[in-house]
């Protein structure tokens, strides 16, 4: 008997859904399921006393704690990105195989050659987004292709929400569901996509105000975009495309009043503010205010084009204009809002969570234009198993057992924009209901 | 006899004033003028063949060029700030006293001890802004203070324009007097000010809207606040003053149409455009605006809040929404943006710039509030002979005279904020022109 061994690095946020996934498999195919964390405890409660788990104590920056890897078969690092390469370099000096749900470093990249040498595969991007996003659009696309269409356009949002009950009176309808910092400094920089040709950029002072009205599954949203949406046409194979367009979805009026906090600099990281000990939140609003004697909801109405509809109304709900003390010695204007938003953004032991990805592809097939909307709604079960621990964390979970039983050939650094890995996936994902609707016209 | 040498570093934009009065000078007391430039014909050119100028090729990242240094009584360095350092190590080695009109840096500082023990003074920020604001800023302070009056408030801003006879038809009431990659680059980061007790924010998304109006000697200006101006607290003993404020003024108009540059994103640096080779003008602006079929003015005009006025009257008159080929092969959109304004901001030969500065220090005496405001209007002469050069360099040669003539007793790392300094440049400025007027109510 050959019984393989799993190694999953990182107990968090993210970790519930696939720990719970190859549990249940462990069981059918005979494996190991060791999982290591910082707080052993956490890896403890997540394994939750399966004869086939096995909790230890794992610190990446601890050489005596890579050991652990040249026992295990196949490695899934759920760490932050910037330990990636340490664990990969262990996982080539052990000949084992590597998961990732992040964006391939160029770090990682280097890895490429050296592991198809050994005949490994190093999966990255292979979560939601990135990871479903691939999988669900390629799938789509070589679709397309093999009919012999041509893509001119290809827009995609992908969002972490929160389901219609929970929170019922929460305006934003949002809550901290991903790395909460990432939220705060989310869209900082320049977005950059192209349009009917044409290179379009826009600047963080104009990204909340430029959003793209997205309808999905009978729900309004809206979309802002990311960073970089033209780094996947050479992945896709879109060379030639007219129109690209990535984003991430909020519900509607999210990004208007997000709006506001990003005119008035709240979300800036770069300098520390002064007497933050003696600071309330509504002092915090108010530094970055006008010097007249207005009220603080007057001043923000009285700045030309800031105020349009109810943003102030979710500045309320978040509590921006009370006497409540921040709480904090220290920190960036970033922290503190951070700080001040985690008070009623937390997620509850009851929140439910809501993952919303859509693509829309416009092609020309036999001289016609056409068009494919695809797109997926997933809940949460609660705050452990949330809609985005399930659509992380199961796609590399199913992709590490379709390594294991040997039904993935690829080698190298890679992510899943090939047949061989995005349908078996995509094909498992739906017998746990995470499924893409099509709609054709 | 005692043959004194100046040894002055750069002959660029800021020089001509400065030279011409060393040589003026050098009649009256026997001096020697070394002029050293990378281009040895721009030192000659400014020397303009006075019997007591020697031009010289000189390069600062050229060991051989230090030498000169040891030949030289003072060194006036006019080379880009982080340069400054490299001459204050060879002003220690051969023992001479350096002059330049920069803010003094954290490497700066550091030579303080060193040229102290060596009897030496570096005076820095002694040119326009920084130098004739301290200067004219410490007179009026300290004279509030001699006669038992606390200041409660102080407000100054500066800023290098055009005079009211050039260029009549161009709205900006500006061109490039400076370094014109530190205006399209101006405000970008946080300003800190302080408001009756309180510290206050203003990103840059905000920093060209929140403007203050300023009337100088009968002309409407509107300043924005610098990045920080807290920093003079302490340099002028100002601790427990209740509001701080310093900036740049501009004539009415600019911020509002420079602010339309700003929010599009068209001053970023951080990134380089695509497709420059082929782009207009108007290429240029139209890729940072939303993607519809609307001409660009009307573009503009429906982004909300960003039109209020005549800035469209601005941007054409730049020529923003010409067809015009930018003529660059790669660029940021800083970069970008600075090709095309230079085309329209650049100094012709017959224009004459004007600077304006204006104090405004409100205090208690005797338990009454009192106010004085102090302002300065210079005009240039022509494009060499500018207004910019007059008023940086003036302080700084007239300061160069007064330390070889024995006159200045500050030793170390200084700038002149101290009487012995202040008093006898500030009384010298006022026979060339450069006179400030003082109400008080």
């Amino acid at each position: 008997m050959n019984m393989k061994t799993i190694l999953v690095i990182g107990a968090g946020r993210s970790s519930s859904s696939l720990i719970d996934y190859l549990l249940k498999q462990s069981e059918v195919h005979e494996w190991k399921i060791i999982v290591g964390d910082a707080s052993i405890e956490a890896a403890r409660s997540k394994i939750n006393l399966h004869k086939n788990g096995t909790p230890i104590a794992f610190d990446i920056q601890q050489n005596e704690s890579h050991a652990i890897i040249g026992e295990a078969d196949l490695v899934i690092s759920l760490l932050p990105p910037p330990f990636h390469p340490i664990v990969a370099v262990q996982c080539l000096k052990y000949s084992k195989h590597l998961l990732t749900a992040s964006y391939v470093s160029d770090e990682m990249k280097a890895f490429d050659k050296e592991a198809r040498e050994k005949h490994l595969i190093f999966l990255n991007e292979c979560g939601l987004d990135p990871g479903i996003d691939h999988m669900s659009a390629m799938q789509v696309i070589d679709k397309i292709r093999s009919n012999g269409g041509t893509l001119l356009s290809f827009h995609s949002f992908t969002g972490g929400l929160i389901a219609a009950d929970t929170d019922p009176e929460n305006p934003w309808r949002y809550k901290f569901t991903w790395n909460p910092r990432n939220v705060v400094m989310a869209g900082q920089g320049t977005a950059k996509f192209l349009h009917e040709g044409k290179f379009k950029y826009i600047p963080y002072q104009q990204l909340f105000k430029r959003t793209t009205q997205v309808r999905v599954e009978g729900g309004d949203y809206e979309g802002y975009a990311n960073r970089d949406s033209l780094k996947y046409i050479e992945t896709y194979g879109l060379q030639g495309i007219k129109s690209m367009l990535r984003g991430t979805l909020r519900n509607k009026g999210f990004c208007a009043a997000w709006n506001v906090l990003v005119q008035l600099g709240c979300c800036d990281d770069t300098y520390e503010m002064d007497a933050v000990e003696a600071m309330s939140h509504a002092d915090f609003l108010n530094s970055f205010l006008p010097e007249n004697n207005s009220n603080i909801k007057q001043k923000l109405k009285e700045i030309p084009g800031l105020i349009n509809s109810n943003e102030i109304d979710f500045l309320d709900w978040s509590g921006f204009f009370d006497d409540t003390p921040v709480g904090l010695n220290r920190g960036t204007p970033a922290q503190i809002l951070e700080h001040i938003l985690n008070k009623k953004w937390k997620l509850n032991e009851s929140d439910k969570d809501q993952i919303v990805m859509w693509h829309r592809f416009v092609y020309e097939h036999e001289k016609k234009t056409k068009e494919i909307q695809s797109s997926l709604v997933a809940t949460g079960s609660d705050s452990v198993y949330t809609a985005m621990a399930k659509t992380v964390g199961l796609p590399l979970a199913i992709a590490a057992k379709l390594i294991l039983l040997g039904k993935i050939k690829s080698r190298g650094v890679v992510i899943p924009i090939d047949k061989e890995i995005y349908n078996p996936v995509l094909e498992e994902l739906k017998t746990v209901g995470i499924v893409f609707h099509e709609t054709e016209s």
